[in-house]
């Protein structure tokens, strides 16, 4: 695979067309297990064996993760197994690295990220427990996959175990949350780490339980009785489906996605996407909803897939994938908005006051993990605020989670000198439900070290701003008039497409996370920095490169010295 | 400058030779002035013009901040500004950068990142207040210097500005601490930061000051009488030499250091490295001290640069800059010591007793330091523990520094049956005052989420842990005896030596920091790793790439995908 014919890749999948994961229901408890179509690897020239993985095979089980939240209310607990003999998983496959140009790798690896995070997430806040039963050795990414479960069970069969040989066989790092997660998460003692990562072979049994690689090891024969348990455990200890959520017990369904995509265009109902190939940039627009909102809970449920805020975030979800995939010259993305203010902060009050209700709370969350997506995403993000758009509440976020913004301040004379001037509203979605991987909100993050600046913003909400308030209030970068507006955008999109795409992606990367960092911030910003810089070294991908040699018999030919 | 023809660097240095700074006293007031020597550089090829720096450059500013902390103890504020007219810095020098080696470029920035954290360490607990002068426009480098500054002043006169060009002319970030100092050292807003860094002329007078860039502008008339107001201000304010430091106001004198080197020996007083090139290993030995300490604080300044503490880590500081920089082959060092624990312990507690003492305190905020550098030395570090080492208290750490220790458990039968066995012990040292960059210490870091770990290690303090017992109480690795020793320790160096340097270098990078991230650890982690990702690319280093096409005329040729 050379950059020049990278296949096109469509994220949008149905379990009907499921090649590597089966679902298993059994009341509160699903059973996900992976079960890799060798053949079905999604480039030629590479075989999916011993249950390894490429990008479609996470496709799939993305696609799993959502549907299990949202289809899937009674889902308690998800127990992620293997349909393969003696092996779990072997990781990431390793041909399909050694012949993927560098930014491939990079985009295939953030998105694995992407997935993982929301495994955690599903955990941590919508109480589907997520447990790694590795009924045989799960090594590498697979390995990894299992440290995004909250609890590891390994089978104890005198072969099986796990390990993270990407640095001794590979030459790179276990970088898809591996070591970040192994210190961070799982607290294996750095030393102990270090060891157990210079060890192709792994660690099994208790010596791997007792450096807290795992959480269990289970003889075989008690291996589906003590798996059945941890799964009942989690499920009955989760909060998944208390409170108010009683009248909705129905999951709804996440109906086919409905996508019209040219050479110069992608459109969905509430967002398409102008593609500027001259000017290397993406239009993307993100329409407000047609009406006002149901009246209460019962109304999400009703419209289910239809319901503005989880139509519009599933198109955004598509789209933000699609570019970073399939679009990778497209080095600027150009954020509007239209739409009525009032009806997406109507949107916004009728998920806040609904948020013990199963599905508002999972609508909720998926705006937030939409947005982080955007966060991570290497293209420039600029914000414009026009007449006419809705930058309010969870769509303002599109505008703070930008590297700029712009707000003109008042209207276009010539095109419609009666319109209302462009304005946007903090409301209560950007004072918490939708925070960053640093944990922060995007005001918070903002105005880091300004207290006062971030109070005012804050309580501003609920109040439009026009561009010179805005601008005052440190919302929005800058507030040109009509008479500068076209020449400032225009310089600024065409000055971003004429500075290096590879510095543009450090800085933002930087920018973007001041402030605090987590367990998530650590996988995208040191682990995955390091293990671009690793890829992109001749050590690695070059021609005698651990990558490339892999399997072929012969050692690399490392250039020794340490930088 | 080729990395075959790299030149062998010495960092020992002292102000007679200086071709670049001057430094002048006033009372609490010392004025560092840059005032660099075009025909001054470090290799041949490039003119240290508009006062931009290489290497040698940065060497003696490392010297300055060194002897302004243990030779003038009566400076409290120190002045940084320029001696050339009209340009405060241009920052790293272009021409050098375009020509050096991956390498070379990514250990001159640890080296530069390090001088800088050195900074703002003498303001933070040193009471050496450092002032940003800025005479003349402050770019890139130059700017991220006055970054690493307390106060920042611009003088106002129409032409000087602070800038971070990188981005937009050289197609690399401002790598060295500017992205990480401007949002979240000095709180510059996220998206103004943005348009910041991509305005290669800058900005200068009110609105730097607004954005937060600088703390104030002076019109030039006000320049020297304000300059001077801001060091008496910050003098007065000062913490330093308050205390029981009256009795010892007189600075010592950091006399030459004695060193001798040959192809495969590296001699000082109290350390000593072999290198072994045939395993591509430096073992290297810390020698505790030879006698008991003195009685009293008196007795530490009377020794001055012979104190045992003081001596040893200059010895140690030099070592690690000459093997970072002159040796990149050696990619694993050997750590061991020989001595008396008891001895060791006696000058640390001798140290802390005293710690109101300027020079105590000195002292052990240079162990910290020190061991800092060897957090982000990019080698494996390997601690062996062997009968007759002194690995307690301060050098205690250097085992707790390692990726892992091995101490014998017993003697060497053949050697000296006799022998007291192989004893670590955790000392007052190892429990605050040498915290690495993330604010934890070595121990806190180790038994990261294990807190009854933690209380057993800290309350093992004073009792020597023989290696069973430090085995089991998580302070060691691994504990070999006799019969296990020799092929142990041997497996593990050689295979080390087989692994790719590159991955190495990112699983230790991600390791050995765990835990919480600092503004320190984020420039170390997340900034520089994005940088040297960018170094590496062919839109930076490549021949048609930014750095070196910069200065042609000619415009780089951007592969334009992001990735």
């Amino acid at each position: 695979m050379s950059s020049e014919d990278q296949p096109f890749v469509e994220f949008r999948v149905d379990p009907e067309r499921y090649r590597h994961w089966r679902v298993g229901f059994d009341g509160p408890v699903a059973t996900v297990t992976m079960d890799v179509d060798e053949a079905g690897g999604l480039v030629p020239g590479y075989e999916l064996k011993l249950n390894s993985y490429d990008l479609g095979v996470d496709i799939e089980l993305y696609d799993i993760t959502q549907r299990l939240r949202f289809e899937h209310p009674e889902v308690k607990a998800v127990v992620m197994t293997s349909g393969k003999d003696k092996i779990f998983c072997a990781g990431a496959n390793i041909r399909m690295l050694a012949a993927s140009p560098h930014g491939w790798k990079v985009n295939f690896c953030k998105f694995t990220n992407e997935t993982r995070n929301g495994i955690e997430d599903a955990t941590a806040n919508s109480g589907q427990v997520w447990i790694a039963a590795l009924n045989g050795t799960a090594s590498g990414g697979g390995y990894e996959l299992a440290l995004a479960c909250e609890h590891i069970m390994l089978v104890d069969d005198r072969s099986s175990s796990v390990s993270l040989p990407e640095l001794p066989l590979l030459g790179v790092l276990p970088g898809t949350g591996g070591l970040t997660r192994v210190v961070d998460k799982r607290h294996v003692r750095r030393d102990l780490a270090d060891y157990f990562s210079t060890r192709p072979e792994g660690l099994s049994g208790k010596k791997a339980a007792a450096w807290r690689l795992i959480d269990e090891t289970v003889p075989r024969p008690a291996w589906e009785q003590t798996v059945a348990e941890r799964a009942r455990q989690a499920a009955a200890a989760s909060h998944r489906s208390q409170g108010r959520s009683q009248g909705h017990g129905a999951g709804i369904s996440l109906t086919p996605l409905a996508k019209d995509r040219s050479e110069g265009q992608i459109s969905y109902r509430y967002v398409e996407a102008r593609l500027d190939r001259a000017r290397a940039a993406a239009e993307i627009t993100v329409k407000g909803p047609d009406d006002n909102p149901p009246e209460d809970a019962n109304g999400i449920h009703e419209q289910g897939p239809d319901f503005w805020t989880l139509a519009m975030t599933r198109e955004l979800d598509d789209l933000i994938l699609d570019l970073r995939t399939n679009e990778p010259e497209l080095g600027t993305w150009v954020l509007r908005t239209t739409g009525h203010a009032d009806a997406v902060l109507a949107y916004d009050q009728l998920l806040l006051t609904n948020k013990d209700d199963w599905l508002a709370a999972e609508i909720t969350l998926y705006v937030k993990r939409t947005l982080k997506r955007l966060d991570v995403t290497s293209r420039s993000l600029i914000a414009l605020i026009e007449p006419g758009s809705c930058f309010a509440g969870s769509l303002l976020e599109l505008a703070l989670a930008a590297d700029r913004s712009y707000q003109l301040a008042g209207v276009f004379e010539d095109e419609d000198p009666d319109a209302d001037p462009a304005a946007i509203t903090v409301g209560p979605m950007n004072l918490g439900p939708l925070p960053m991987g640093n944990g922060l909100t995007r005001l918070q993050t903002r105005f880091l070290g300004d207290d006062d600046a971030l109070a005012a913003a804050e309580k501003s909400s609920n109040e439009p701003q026009l561009a010179a308030d805005a601008q005052q209030k440190g919302l929005v970068t800058f507030a040109p008039d009509d008479i500068d507006w076209a020449d400032e955008v225009r310089i600024a999109i065409e000055e971003r497409a004429s500075f290096s795409p590879d510095a543009l992606s450090g800085l933002e990367a930087n920018y973007r996370f001041a402030g605090p960092e987590t367990l998530e911030t650590k996988i995208f910003g040191r682990l995955s920095a390091w293990q671009n810089w690793i890829f992109n070294r001749p050590n690695a991908s070059g021609p005698d490169g651990a990558l490339r040699k892999f399997g072929t018999g012969q050692r690399a030919d490392f250039d020794r010295r340490r930088v």
